[in-house]
């Protein structure tokens, strides 16, 4: 609990409803949608602009308090977990779309608008947000510019971080820096936009954001590719790409998956094949057509047991919500899931869902894995229960077998979740010592204190590597 | 002049022949493609491998030595001007593609790679490597990443940093960090590959490089739209982006430019107009005929006086060439020829355009301005003659002015050239006196003894910021 003089001074400027310190409310706001991470902050504060943000900053500056800055909470890498105590600063009443500039094609935004309302502002515009992570309907853009969060569409259109042209940002002393602009180009100094999306909240509040636009593609189209092997699904997201066609979305399901997306939606999947690729292209119409084209039959080529290309968008739209609800339909099936997101170059996808399945089978855990096959970014994820802790012991050794599977493949330890708390133990396999020392200098730069989201990202200690020699 | 003991050491890190300390080899490299700005240095080192470069390093860090890394040198920004005498370390020996991964849609380079070279090893393969600087013949890969270099394309397909997926670097202490991967999805930690590009040498040494590819575009085709006034061509190019046309290529050249451009290369340009926009579009034959056919009829309702669509590739080439030789054209009017690249929201092309001619006139200069309209990035350039120096004063002098109004516009004072020596005494008018703070702050944590190209980026005083009402 924080002295009452700090508490006054905090209700003095948000007002006195948006500082809460009431149980249940630093309940609520003591965890995220991390399993198995939890800890209480000492107070809520909600502000409603910049110079509220710059004025909370400086008190916890004056008295040393940690600050962690918080939009939806639907992280997944327990980046939003008070563990260090103090204020949790909810952005969420800071909501506004601020312009939507059709001459320069960009979205000013505050950090607590929620991403999907971004999404449907633009199209309505005729404009395109390409950034979807699958918690976009709850999530903040805030928290996706803080986690550089990706998506569906990051094949062929990246992710977040390609979408910030400018930020404005609270330093931990309260002053406040403008970075980037309405700009296509700007090399002005370092970069200070993209080193901040990413940074986790680590090193500055962001208030405001600039969002690069683009035309909405004309039309879209999505189809299911059923495989008995996954090595035929895997070899087909490589011909696609070396046919020289990038899908707007390349997504992989496995068996488990498949069949708790079915059981969950009852959409007409087979049960009984090994994989199925769900792949979208969109653009020009007779473009698309093209490539569907082309991708079906390289898929055939492949030996696909079946292809059905969605005739409505309906059904392209059921095909896009069953690969979407996969984290809720495993969610059901046990107490705990643990979605991770161990990434690999494409060209190593099959390797690293086979090092999955025999690291899955050899700790006798229940581990689905699906994702986005055409950036390599794979969600191997475990249903378990916490409160087994002996099981639970064998989840963490096969995960951090996973991870060291997936650097070994020249891949890393998170390709869009972010570090937070539970990757941290593991940074240092991909960065290296001197990386991570690098990384420790820059957030000693903007916050020598270490008042802003401390304990993440940089860990007590790096977790033992596991050596595991792979035929 | 170093002691000997210490060239020694060098010598026998790179050998005899790759430490060349003769007055006329440190005459070489006292310059670059900057005008008026010339140091000489103590000794110049051209290493063969990242182990020499450590090796290098290590020898600096020993003595306190700088180190300015530099490449083909044809940087505008003074960016690799040796001010503070010590170590230019050419990497042009190293210059080997090292893989293309055709799977992976990546390349692998080593920093002394000429970015043309690049341009030719993927595209003879159905692969594209986008960003493509003015300088892209001279210029290595190495430089343009130090510079965040961007080019006639940057408005459809991004700046050298979109392209950049992970770096191989020598510290200051001498160790190395190795960034990123053939990963689209990464999010390790800090974003060092996106901060290490564009950081001009002032952060560590890069010594490896892996790039991105996209498939080739199949098809490209270009026009000329001739237009009797400025706002015509200005409100030509927001146009075509509010009917959602990205063009491959959106250039444009005022008058001044198109004379002397025409009378070098002698392509046919009318020389009566005001301004030329060249719009090219790429990709699937059907779509770039489309786009073309919708962006002529755009030019046309915007008053064109003329249209010319190349019906060739050999026209096609024509027009890209004369476009290219822009500067070269210009450099043989006077003795010294001054590039800037003053880069505003795009919609402000038409208030930035006047205010440079404004400007230019109150001065009694001559500047012709040409540029990439499609992403405001425009290159004021000034024909002067660097003997003169109370011209060269009305100059600097007007050009404080150019970067003010830039700045008032929501734009930068660099869009692809850098900051070096020449924009350091404006950085603080686009990034505030809390950006320089952080950005010192980044530099100490990599570089505490300020070895790496010292005298760049940070001025000893920030120029002060002039101040003009415009209607």
């Amino acid at each position: 609990m924080l002295p009452e003089h700090i508490r006054s001074e905090l209700r003095a400027i948000v007002g006195e409803q948006y500082c809460l310190d009431r149980q249940e409310a630093l309940v609520a706001y003591s965890y995220d949608a991390t399993p198995m991470q939890q800890a209480l902050p000492d107070v809520v504060v909600m502000p409603k602009s910049t110079v509220e943000v710059q004025q909370v900053m400086r008190v916890a500056a004056g008295h040393q308090i940690p600050i962690v800055t918080r939009g939806a909470g639907s992280n997944l890498c327990a980046g939003t977990i008070p563990v260090g105590g103090g204020i949790v600063l909810v952005l969420s009443r800071m909501n506004q779309i601020l312009e939507i500039d059709e001459q320069n094609l960009t979205i000013t935004v505050q950090p607590g608008v929620r991403t999907s309302d971004i999404h449907q502002a633009v199209e309505a515009r005729g404009l395109f947000y390409p950034p979807d992570p699958g918690s976009m309907v709850i999530s903040t853009i805030g928290g996706n510019i803080a986690l550089n969060s990706g998506g569906l569409r990051g094949l062929k259109y990246g992710t977040t971080k390609d979408y910030v042209l400018g930020l404005e940002a609270v330093l931990p002393n309260g002053e406040v820096i403008r970075t980037g602009g309405k700009l296509m180009k700007d090399v002005a100094g370092y970069d200070l936009t993209k080193l901040l999306v990413g940074s986790e909240g680590t090193l500055a509040i962001i208030t405001q954001a600039i969002l690069k636009l683009i035309p909405k593609p004309q039309t879209q189209r999505v189809m299911l590719a059923m495989f008995a092997d996954m090595a035929q699904a895997a070899r087909s997201v490589s011909d696609i790409i070396a046919n020289r066609i990038i899908p707007g979305t390349l997504e992989f399901l496995d068996q488990g998956t498949i069949r708790v997306v079915e059981d969950f939606k009852q959409i007409g999947l087979p049960t009984d094949v090994a994989a199925i690729l769900l792949i979208g292209q969109d653009g020009e119409p007779q473009t698309v057509d093209q490539d569907m084209e082309k991708i079906a039959a390289i898929c055939k080529k492949n030996e696909a047991v079946q292809i059905k290309v969605a005739t409505t968008p309906e059904e392209a739209e059921d095909v896009m919500t069953a690969r979407r609800s996969a984290l809720a339909a495993l969610s059901r099936m046990r107490p705990t899931t643990i979605l991770e997101d161990a990434t690999v170059p494409r060209a190593e996808i099959a390797p690293m869902v086979a090092a999955i399945q025999e690291i899955t089978e050899r700790y006798g855990l229940h581990i689905c894995t699906f994702g986005h096959a055409g950036d390599g970014n794979l969600h191997p994820t475990c249903m378990t229960d916490a409160r087994n802790h002996e099981e639970i012991e064998r989840v963490e050794e096969a995960f951090a077998e996973i991870f060291a599977a997936a650097i070994d493949l020249g891949g890393t330890i998170t390709g869009e979740h972010g570090v937070g708390i539970v990757k941290a133990p593991y940074l240092e396999w991909k960065v290296g010592a001197a990386g991570i020392e690098v990384m420790k200098g820059i957030k000693k730069a903007f916050d020598p204190n270490n008042l802003l989201n401390p304990g993440k990202m940089f860990a007590k200690e790096t977790r033992n590597r596991v050596v595991v020699n792979r035929a």
